[in-house]
């Protein structure tokens, strides 16, 4: 499928990882304007020497996005969300606003807290690295990554029975094209749904990943010296900055707890079935790997395809947003994990 | 530094994917005499096909190995290797043994019970992947991997102070020269050492991959959708064949158990930071990220080193076996996870 334009141009607040990739991304793409503002000078003038559009200028990038209505992508950790949104509220109240944060429901609520709902459609691409900052940036960091877009908003006033405005609808429109324009796929998810599925597949392994590196460290330097691949893979992202750790975690706490106890309660068993005369995980090796392979499964179709053609594993709808039932196929795919592409 | 040869043929029981990358090795290195037992007759003649010496005849092997004083390398899940040690006693009884068992105390314990202490050095190579069998099998997998070997015996000979018998010596000079030849790097450690630092860096890994498994599954079709990077990497070795990890895990449950609730003390700590007013997992974070950090610092020397010449990023001891003090020096060496040559 070859991918429809953003039909507006596109301003990056934030350049680290991903709003720095994102730029990379559209910037390569060449076919619409896209610039962005990094608070950091260093790599502003970094970005600028690579031939990017940036500035360290917030409230020039900012007037610049009212004045061409583009849309505005907050690429900021969730702590500086909330400034941000004022600052465009005063400089830029008209833009439509998205978002690459890695939970929804706290940038919902300020959103919300200033009634913007009508202008905003959440983003979370699941995509990233141990590694932050502009100089981690690179190209291609979202082909075939799922792009997560809210609709709250539309499946509100849906389930009210009222109509969904053409600006909102437009927005989301755009913001697909640009999950496309990046080579993503954009999955619909509403923000309570999202909060807990991303619980349950990265926060609580950024947690895992923490633990069990202090556990092998109070090995000593025979344990490290022994651990290899199964421990450095589990660890990874032990490796991510804490301070993006802590954002995201303690932003989904609710979640996460949910998805820690049901953990937990997992590894007390396994505990009980290693704690007896005849120790037995047979319970948990084999739902282990049964889950294991069944997502292995899944995702891995197109590494296994002879066709040159890659294939993705989401099932996708295609539809036509506004049209009859848009809402309710958004979420139809959205129970799926599936994608969505629009025409 | 030039690996020496080891002093006689080298005889594997079990092609799975240890064994059989041994095989694959050893044949390539090319200067001595190696071959091995396949239970599995297609996985024999597969190998025979691609021109190793391979049978799947175990009487037959074992008794070649008894005429050329062979080193025999038990290969096996830790369930055969009892069985096995007993063939090895009525069919080649003088020859020495060695093993690449995930675990040390019940592979030792049913050497104790057979009285072959004096012709046995343990060993386990810490490299692998989630996949086995002779086809997973392949060169270089022990490339700069720790392969530990264990002295126990003369150990405990040095305490009582009695002479360890030649015979082991030569027996242990071999086994280091076999990690050598293969690119390993020889760690000794005592078996209750092995086993309590491969629990934290090996066991519980493969424990938590299969618990974050299944909760991500218990997430449904969208939280394995939105499954990325951290999820998969943390997850992966939860595919390895359930025998498998149940023959490890269960083989080392009390130091599993010892390190599982070392890892449920700190998830319960971190709950409690997050279910409350202001949710803060700074402690587990960054504890987190410091112990990762310094494992990578550790191991990732010869990453960044812009030398040609790959640098071990473990400390070395060269020593003479039999030499003055040589117990207590491998006794230094393991406490600093260090590697040693001989000479």
């Amino acid at each position: 499928m070859k991918a429809l334009d953003v039909k507006r141009p596109v301003c990056i607040v934030g350049l680290g990882l991903i709003g720095g990739s994102l730029l990379r991304d559209l910037t390569a793409a060449g076919r619409l304007s896209v610039y962005g503002y990094n608070r950091s000078t260093s790599g502003t003038r970094t970005a600028v020497r690579e031939g990017f559009d940036a500035s360290d200028d917030l409230d020039a990038v900012l007037r610049r996005a009212a004045e061409d209505n583009a849309l505005i992508v907050l690429a900021v950790p969730m702590g500086a969300v909330g400034p941000l949104l004022d600052k465009i509220v005063e400089l830029a109240p008209h833009c439509g606003i998205t978002d690459v944060v890695s939970v929804k429901k706290p940038v919902y609520e300020e959103i919300r807290a200033r009634g913007l709902e009508s202008r905003y459609v959440g983003g979370h691409p699941m995509a990233g690295t141990e590694f932050s900052g502009w100089r981690a940036s690179r190209e291609g960091l979202f082909n075939r990554a799922a792009w997560v877009v809210t609709y709250d908003y539309a499946a509100e006033l849906d389930a009210a029975g009222e109509r969904v405005p053409q600006e909102w609808i437009d927005i989301f429109s755009d913001v697909v094209r640009l999950t496309h324009a990046v080579k993503a796929e954009a999955v619909p998810a509403r923000v309570a749904h999202h909060d807990a599925a991303v619980a349950r597949v990265s926060h609580l392994p950024h947690v895992v990943a923490s633990a069990l590196s202090i556990v092998g460290d109070n090995g000593g330097t025979l344990a490290q010296s022994l651990a290899a691949g199964s421990f450095k893979d589990a660890t990874r992202v032990a490796g991510t900055a804490p301070e993006l750790q802590r954002a995201m975690c303690e932003s989904n706490a609710d979640a996460l707890v949910a998805a820690l106890d049901e953990f937990i309660a997992i590894l007390h068993d396994a505990r009980a079935g290693l704690d007896s005369e005849k120790p037995d995980v047979s319970e948990l090796v084999e739902a282990g790997h049964r889950t294991r392979v069944r997502l292995e499964a899944r995702s891995g179709a197109r590494k296994e395809s002879v066709s040159p053609v890659k294939i993705s594993s989401r099932p996708v709808l295609r539809l036509h947003p506004g049209g009859p039932n848009w809402v309710r196929q958004l979420a139809q795919t959205e129970d799926l994990g599936g994608r969505i592409e629009i025409f």
